[in-house]
């Protein structure tokens, strides 16, 4: 059963996956080639992935089989697991509690060369109005805090399968970062009654110098002090806290933003590897007035070195606005 | 001039090094090869450095010029200034100030092959003491709040030259995870009466299962939620908040303690890139009574997902008590 436990000093919770422990050869041994050629989330390798949770496919075709076009399938190596109960418990000055949670795959196209670049609007509509399906769904089971959505592009980026997906982990727990960002949004609120990321929001567009894309509904722009080279920010112009209550209305702006994102980073920085997170509110409904969803997507160029893992603080050798610049004018 | 911006959403500075801005394509195209037999770090090269700033040599010998044990230098390309005012301002809704700090080096050994598991302990020890030296003399400097040491070893730990060096940067701020500790301990304190990091001390060597090494002064231990394998804490068994404080008498324990931890990783893990960091109190003393400094060691084996930059929720696949015995019974 792996863990959550909590560091008492970083407050921060961690998951200790205990079952697939690693030895330390597994860290110094040289990777195993992969197997070229096979793809579990191919066509006709459904019986290799768990059951599907969720599927777009044809009317009255068969589940668990080819000629769907989005398939979301529980994660065959789950980081938590799903049955149970959260059992929380002290340990001396420490916290711990079984690892409870979902960890899902969102299988984006059954085309094994397409990415999130390349694919038809249509179908990446439908990847972003399956995480809002998922969270719906999983926002029921009364153990659940947070869903976090997330994806890792390539190997460097830490994609482990290439065939292009994306994850989600329900958690009993709000992650670090999301609370930290609350706590901003809430003092600001407390402080000026106005929602931060709204301020933020209209500023950038105001200023225009960090913006990379922008419709009705969207804006794409590279933060004011982001932690790394041309990470980007993409969020509603409008207030909108909680992502699965987006309108589904707005997921075909949202579709064409995010790909247009993508593509420019694609040609700028040459099909980078990337990772993007969706930072949405907690489950409980209290945050709706200051907090505000947002994607965060981050090229992985640079090596962070110890200094940063260990003090939290970032250098980044190239303003945004520059980053800006370069994705706004391709 | 290298900039200073507060992201305020996540409530964390970043260095916005602006003028050795990178572009594009750097990130893109593969390295250049490394000059292969030149390195400025060995004896002959002392002008290719900058001064030096503190140096171990024999009495009378000329600075920047060989003979030394140990040099203590400015960091030829500093991500801060020295020269200058803060000059905290407003941009809106962001706030920044210039980039004003220090960046040294210090160079551990004038030998290129030696590192810090193979070097003279009497070696080891002075580079401690230097960490201390620098440290008390940069609290002079009334607009510095906060010393950051640190090193990177081996490249994929960050590490451009691989002669063995530490670093340091005197900061006008307190960086982020720091603050978050203290916080931490603060509250802890407030309810308790009692150093956080003093009761862990207590209760890890109570329990011993997650012990790497111990002598009279000091505890190296693997921490209970820790977001790395192999992830290893080093602090003083009494109560001490600033590393700068520490008498002198203490060094040879430290300097004893932090070798074996070293060698072990070398053995266990076959030499591993690693990084190392520095936790101490802020230079204003008001933090003494419930802050405890600390080194944090941190291997670098795993490849870190967007899931956990973008969440500050790590998985880590080896327990602490697992990764203690390994070092532990080497």
């Amino acid at each position: 059963m792996p863990e959550l436990r909590k560091d008492p000093v970083a407050n921060r919770w961690v998951i200790i996956s205990s079952e697939r422990a690693q030895r330390p050869h597994t860290f110094v041994t040289p990777k195993i080639e992969k197997k070229v050629g096979f793809c579990p989330f191919d066509y006709g390798n459904e019986h290799i992935t768990p059951n599907e949770i969720l599927a777009i496919r044809p009317p009255g075709s068969p589940k668990n089989a080819p000629n769907w076009t989005l398939r979301v399938v529980p994660n065959k190596f789950p980081a938590l697991r799903i049955e149970g109960d959260l059992n929380r418990e002290g340990d001396g000055v420490y916290d711990k509690m079984n690892g409870i949670g979902a960890h899902e795959v969102i299988i984006e196209t059954p085309n094994h060369e397409e990415t999130l670049s390349t694919i038809d609007i249509k179908r990446f509509r439908d990847v972003l109005w399956a995480y809002k399906e998922r969270m719906v769904d999983l926002k029921r089971d009364i153990r659940f805090k947070y869903v976090l959505v997330f994806k890792n592009h390539g190997e460097q980026a830490g994609a482990s399968l290439s065939h292009s997906h994306s994850q989600l982990i329900a958690l009993p727990i709000v992650p670090k970062r999301v609370l930290e960002e609350i706590e901003s949004c809430s003092r600001y609120y407390n402080f000026k009654e106005r929602c931060l990321i709204c301020d933020i929001t209209r500023q950038e567009i105001q200023q225009g110098v960090r913006v990379v894309a922008e419709n009705k509904d969207f804006l794409a722009f590279c933060p004011y002090a982001p932690r790394f080279p041309f990470e980007i920010w993409l969020l509603p112009k409008r207030h909108e806290s909680s992502y699965e209550k987006m309108d589904d209305s707005l997921l075909d702006n949202l579709a064409n933003i995010f790909k247009i994102i993508l593509q420019r980073l694609d040609v700028v920085l040459e099909e980078p590897p990337y990772n993007f997170v969706l930072h949405t509110a907690p489950f409980t409904d209290i945050h709706s007035n200051y907090y505000h969803w947002h994607f965060e997507i981050i090229p992985k160029l640079t090596k962070v070195a110890g200094f940063e893992w260990g003090s939290g603080f970032y250098i980044n050798p190239t303003p945004p606005e520059e980053a800006a610049k370069y994705l706004r004018e391709i």
